[in-house]
C-alpha cells in the first residue's frame, strides 16, 4: 500500500447495455431513455447506452436506434454501444453513437459460444468495422472478454491476452477493455497483467471491466488501480447477471465501487447520491432486487439515530 | 503490491455463533453441533461455537452448554465462545470453552445499545473476568468493536482504539479482535490502523473481523493482510445479518475469502470442497438463500462443458 491515491478514478457506466441485455422484462423506451438521462447528470464520462446487435439474440435492446435518438446527451460523456459485426456498426453510426464496442473472446471456445465465430473471424470483422470507422469521427474501443479466465477453456495464458492486445492496438483502436467476463479474476493476476499491458496501451485508453461473480470484483479493482490503472466499467446497482451461475452476481456496482472509492479519497467525480436515488428505482423496474450493497445499508455518513432509552 | 504472500493466511470460522446468533428460526441443537462437528474438519484453527449470553437476550443460541458437550473436539481447534459478563464466563469455563471472547464498542452509543451498559462498566467487568480466568487455563480475546466506524456516531478515533487495544493488552488477555460491526471500514483506513496496531499487538495475537455490509468486506481483509495481519474471521455462506440495514450483508463469507486466497496463492491450511458441501446445506437448515457467491458460482476450476453445435 504505497499507492498514490490521488490520481482519479473513472467510472464508466454499462448499465442501460450490459446491465439490462440479460433482463427478461421489457424496459420500455423511455424508461430506458430516462435512465440514461439521469446518469448523464452524475459525472459519467463514458455511458453504455445500447448495442446493435441481431433483435432476436437480444431482444432487450432491440430498441438502439431509439434509445439513441431520445437521450439528451451531456457535453463531456461519450455514448457507447456495443456491435457485433460490420452491420452492427452501420447501425450504431446511423444511431449517432460517439464510439462503438467490439468484443472479441481470448478463449476460442467462450467466442464460438458468445459470439458464434471464431476469434479469426471476429478479428476479420473488427478490420472492416475499423475501415468503416476511419471515415468518421467514431471512437472504437475493443474487449477482450474472458482475459482473466474462461468458464468453459480455464486459465488463459496471459501471452495470449498480450498478444490480442498488440493486434488490437495495430489495428488502429482507440480504447482497450479487458474484460473478466465471468469474475474469474485475481487480484494479484489483475495486478501482474495490467502491468504488462501498461506497458503497451496508456491509462487514459485502457478500461478495466470486473465481474463480482466470486466476491472480487472490487479487491480487482483495486489491484488494477495500484496496477496503474485509472478507467472502469461498472453497473448501477450491480445490474446484469451471469449466465453460468444463477443467483451469482454479475457487473461490479457502480455505486459501491464510487463510495470504496470517496471512503478512501480517490476522486471520481461522481455524483454518488444522484446514483443512488436511480438505484433505488430499479428493483420496481424490473421486478426484483439487485445486488448492490449500499443502497441497502446506506453511506457511511448516514448515521441512524440512537435508540431511545439507552443505559446511562 | 509488493506484499509476500508466502505467509499463511488464518481463517477463523463465527457461523455457529456470530452468523445464527440473529436467525430467526430455530436451528436445533444437534444441528448445531454436525454443522461444528463438519466444520472442524475443516482445518480452521478456531471456531466461535456459541455464547453464554442471557436466553432472553438472544434466544437462538440458549443451548450453549449442550452445544459445547455435544461437539467431537479436533486438535489443534480452539474453540471459543462470546461472554457478555462474569456470569457468562463462568458459564462457558463450566461448558469446557477453550476461549473466551469479551466484547466492547470502541464507541459509547453503540456499547450502551448493545451490551446495555457503558464503556466503563464493560471493562470492570472484563477486570472480574480476566481474574476468572487466571486461575484456569482459559484463552481471553477481548474485542473492540465497531472499531472503523459507528452506526450512531460515525467515525471512531484511531487514537482511541489504539487506546482500548493498550487497555486489553494491560488486562492481560491473549488476543484481541479489532472489529468493523457494520461494515463502514474501508482498505486505506485499516492498512493504517493495523499497522499501528501491529506496533503493540504480535500478529498472531490480532483477529481482523469485517462485515460485507458495503461490498468492501474482501478488499478489508486483503489490506489488512498487506499491512500484516494475519488472522481474519470469517462466516459460512457470510451467515449473520447486519441489523441496521435489511437486505444488507453481515459478516464476510468464508469460502468466498479463502477462495480468494488460494487463487491468490496465498495458503490458508482450509478444505475448500468441504466448505462448499456445507454451505451447500444452509439454505435448507435455515429457509433463506445466503450472499456467499462461490457456492453459486462454482470454483473457477468447476468448468462448464462445452455447449453443443458451436460453429467451427
Amino acid at each position: 500500500m504505497i499507492t498514490d491515491y490521488s490520481q482519479r478514478l473513472v467510472v464508466q457506466e454499462v448499465s442501460p447495455r450490459d446491465g439490462l441485455q440479460i433482463e427478461p422484462v421489457w424496459v420500455e423506451t423511455a424508461d430506458k431513455i430516462a435512465l440514461i438521462d439521469a446518469l448523464s447528470l452524475a459525472g459519467f464520462s463514458r455511458i453504455e447506452a445500447g448495442s446493435f446487435v441481431s433483435p432476436k439474440a437480444i431482444p432487450a435492446l432491440r430498441d438502439g436506434e431509439a434509445v439513441f435518438s431520445g437521450i439528451q446527451r451531456q457535453p463531456g460523456v461519450i455514448y457507447t454501444a456495443l456491435v457485433p459485426n460490420l452491420k452492427g456498426a452501420q447501425r450504431a453510426i446511423q444511431a449517432g453513437a460517439d464510439e462503438i464496442n467490439m468484443v472479441m473472446s481470448a478463449s476460442q471456445t467462450h467466442n464460438r459460444a458468445n459470439m458464434r465465430m471464431s476469434c479469426e473471424q471476429s478479428l476479420a470483422a473488427f478490420v472492416d468495422i475499423v475501415q468503416l470507422a476511419q471515415e468518421t469521427s467514431l471512437l472504437l474501443n475493443a474487449t477482450v472478454a474472458t482475459a482473466f479466465g474462461c468458464p468453459f477453456e480455464g486459465v488463459i495464458d496471459e501471452d495470449r491476452v498480450l498478444d490480442i492486445v498488440e493486434t488490437y492496438m495495430d489495428l488502429g483502436v482507440t480504447g482497450i477493455t479487458l474484460a473478466d467476463t465471468t469474475g474469474m479474476a485475481n487480484p494479484r493476476q489483475v495486478h501482474r497483467i495490467v502491468r504488462r499491458v501498461l506497458t503497451r496501451v496508456a491509462p487514459s485508453a485502457l478500461t478495466l471491466h470486473f465481474h463480482n461473480t466470486r466476491g472480487l470484483g472490487l479487491c480487482n479493482v483495486l489491484a488494477a488501480y495500484e496496477a496503474g490503472a485509472r478507467r472502469f466499467d461498472a453497473s448501477l446497482s450491480g445490474l446484469g447477471g451471469c449466465p453460468f451461475a444463477p443467483g451469482a452476481s454479475g457487473n461490479i456496482c457502480t455505486e459501491d465501487l464510487v463510495n470504496l472509492c470517496h471512503e478512501m479519497g480517490i476522486e471520481t467525480g461522481i455524483d454518488l447520491p444522484l446514483l443512488l436515488d436511480q438505484s433505488r428505482k430499479l428493483p420496481a423496474l424490473l421486478g426484483h432486487e439487485l445486488p448492490g450493497q449500499l443502497v441497502k445499508a446506506g453511506r457511511n455518513c448516514d448515521l441512524h439515530p440512537t435508540p431511545a432509552g439507552l443505559p446511562l
